[in-house]
Formats: C-alpha cells, structure tokens, sequence
C-alpha cells in the first residue's frame, strides 16, 4: 500500500501485517515510481488515493509513468466518488445539469489556463466545482470571473471535509465567500443561471419544467 | 423504493418486504411526485438512481418539487460513482485534467445549448465525457466540433453498460466512432490535447512532466 499519509491514515484498519510506504505531499513522482517499481518485483501494490483516484490523484500519474516505461503491468483503477459529488451531494443536487470540475492549483497549471477555463466554464453556464484552492489570489480572481457572469449574489456552495471528521457545509454568495476560510480540503460549487437555494440546499434544475407542468 | 424499472430490478435482492412503486423512462415526473406524496404520508422512502442520483439523475428534480411545495422533509442524497468515472476507470485514467461532464440529450436542453458547451469544452481543452447520446446527429455534429479542435485522429473512449452486464469497452479516435453502434447506456469520453492511448488505456497526464524530471 503506498499512499499520502493523510490517506494511509484513514485506512489503518486495512494495512495489519501488509508493507506500507507513506509519503508527503508533493511526493507524488516518488509514490508512482516506488510502486512501479515494487510492481516489477512481483509485488502487488495499492496506490491509494482520496475521493476518485482520476480526479486529481494517483491514477494518471502512474499510468503515464507505467507507459513511458512500457511496463506491461496488469492494472486496474478502481473508481470512487470524487470530491464533486460528494460535496454536492452534502449540499443537495446542485450538480443537476452539465458541469465543469476545475483544478485551482497553479503547481502544475499555469494561472493563466485556469482563469481561461474558468471563463470558459462561465461563459457556458456549466455549474462548476473549484478544487484545490490553495492561492488564494488566484480564488479571487477566479470568483470575480464568475461575478461577471452570474452577479455577487449568486450561491456558492463551500464544502470542507465533506464525509470526515471536521466537515464543514456552508452556502454563500458569489460576493461573500471567506477566502481566508478557505484551504485545500475545501471544494466550492458555483453553480449555472438556473442554481437556488432552498433552505439548506443548493439546487440546480434539470430542465423538467420547461416541459412539464408541476407545482 | 422508488425507481427507473431497470435499477429496481438491479436492486431486487434489497426490496424483500418493502413497498415498490418501479416505473418506466420519462415518467421522472411522476417518480418524483409519488416520492414526495409518500413521504409526506409519514413514510421513509428511498429514490433509486444509478450512477450519482445528481449527475442526470432523480435528485435535482425531487428536491426542486419539495422546494416549489416547500416541504420540510428530511431528505439525504447519498452521492455515489457517476459514469464518467466508471467508464473512466476501465479507460485507464482519461479524467486526470479539467474536465466537463455534458448531456446529449435534447429532451431537456435546445440542440444550440448542447453544441455551444461542446464547444467551450473543446475550446478550453477540457477532457468531456459526453452522456445520453441518443440522438445520433447531435452525437455527430458534438464529435465534429471535438475534430476541429482536436483532429480526427484523436483518441476517443467509449464504453457500455460500465460494471454492469454486457460491458464493453473501446477506444477509438474522433473520426472513427461507431455511432450507429452508440446508445443510451454509453458514455463517451473525448480526452483533451495531451490524452493518449497506450495499449487499453487513456491516459491524460495531471502535469507532473511540466515540472518533475522523470523516465
């Protein structure tokens, strides 16, 4: 099992009597390459990720790795709920039509292509989920993007670990977010022209009243 | 328990006992309300979907009607894998960027809304796994926006029925899909300019080779 240690952590349970390597942040190429390389002896490995192992995590980065190489490793990714989902399902259904999920970290990304995607996001309506806000600049500039489009008071959805100890939901305005309260283990929903809220929920429309009538 | 009549018979070994109210496609409507009318009778009642009830599915449309009745029910959406991480899955690792989750269903959305978001996904090099491709020249017209922006030799996953019966898996590139062979329980997924193919997988790299030296 080879892991982050926030992770490893969470799965203490599973790891009795199994070899375990947990690295820190930014360690990403040395977990990918440590368990390719146990792999190649034989070993049957674990990369373990949070939420789904594509979305911002282990998957991509081993599997490229493993292709340079041509490594003919039997693989499997197993699929999980990304933060997205879980999230929106905590805030109600705001992921009710089509939807965006964009990384706000600028280590791989330059900010440049984020703020052109998140302009792109808004400009289509699409409801978007805003992972890793770890610039806080950037958060701001990315935020007042989707002012432009959807005004200051449009909702926001503001999850901090969603399904763990700590878990925090809260729902804003375009204009009100606390950006300071705001750290890596938060995911924000903002959502289409379509998105409510209702008492606690955040609700995006799928479209059914435009064709049906109903109270 | 309240459902689609496909996922209710995939859930038959859960219902012993219990009340089952199964109904067919385009009655969400109906779905939806019995719901909402047999909770209000004091009843616990769960609504089944597939997927992520929220990724185009029962959950906007129940919590949209008890907020137009305001109802003060209980109410928890349970988040679950919604398609493009299933079929990302089996893929490889397709979602490993930005992506954009999109409907190609006209029922609910114009034909001009869904060829506008295609295009700003395409525009923004978004990886887009497209959903409900029952109209087979929507299907062609989206993909020929994919080509312009990504040529037609660029590789495309498609799967069917992911993690169910009669699951299939491929991958093909923009020029070459089969979209006679395409229908409603396929999901597609368009990769962005850095998605490649190797051996039975998708692969679009998070951006670590941009930063990190490695074999």
């Amino acid at each position: 099992w080879i892991g982050y240690r926030t992770y490893i952590e969470l799965i203490s349970d599973l790891l009795d009597g199994k070899e375990v390597v947990a690295a820190g942040m930014r360690e990403e190429v040395y977990r990918a390459k440590t368990a390719l390389s146990l792999a190649a002896e034989g070993k049957r490995v674990a990369v373990v990720s949070d939420g789904d192992p594509q979305v911002f995590g282990m998957a991509p980065l081993v599997l490229e790795m493993a292709s340079r190489l041509d490594l003919p490793l039997e693989t499997r990714v197993v699929p999980g709920v990304t933060a997205a989902l879980a999230a929106g399902a905590l805030l109600g259904a705001p992921l009710g039509s089509d939807f965006v999920v964009l990384n706000l970290s600028p280590l791989l990304t330059p900010r440049e292509a984020i703020l052109k995607r998140a302009e792109l996001a808004a400009a289509g309506d699409f409801v978007s989920a805003l992972y890793n806000p770890i610039d806080k600049g950037l958060l701001r500039d990315v935020l007042s993007v989707f002012r432009r489009f959807r005004g200051g008071g449009a909702p926001v959805g503001i999850v901090k670990d969603a399904y763990r100890g700590g878990q925090r939901v809260e729902i804003a305005t375009l204009e009100a977010v606390d950006v300071e309260g705001v750290d890596m283990r938060t995911i924000l929903i903002v959502g289409n022209s379509e998105t409510y809220r209702w008492r606690n929920f955040l609700i995006t429309p799928r479209g059914y009243h435009r064709k049906y009538a109903y109270p």
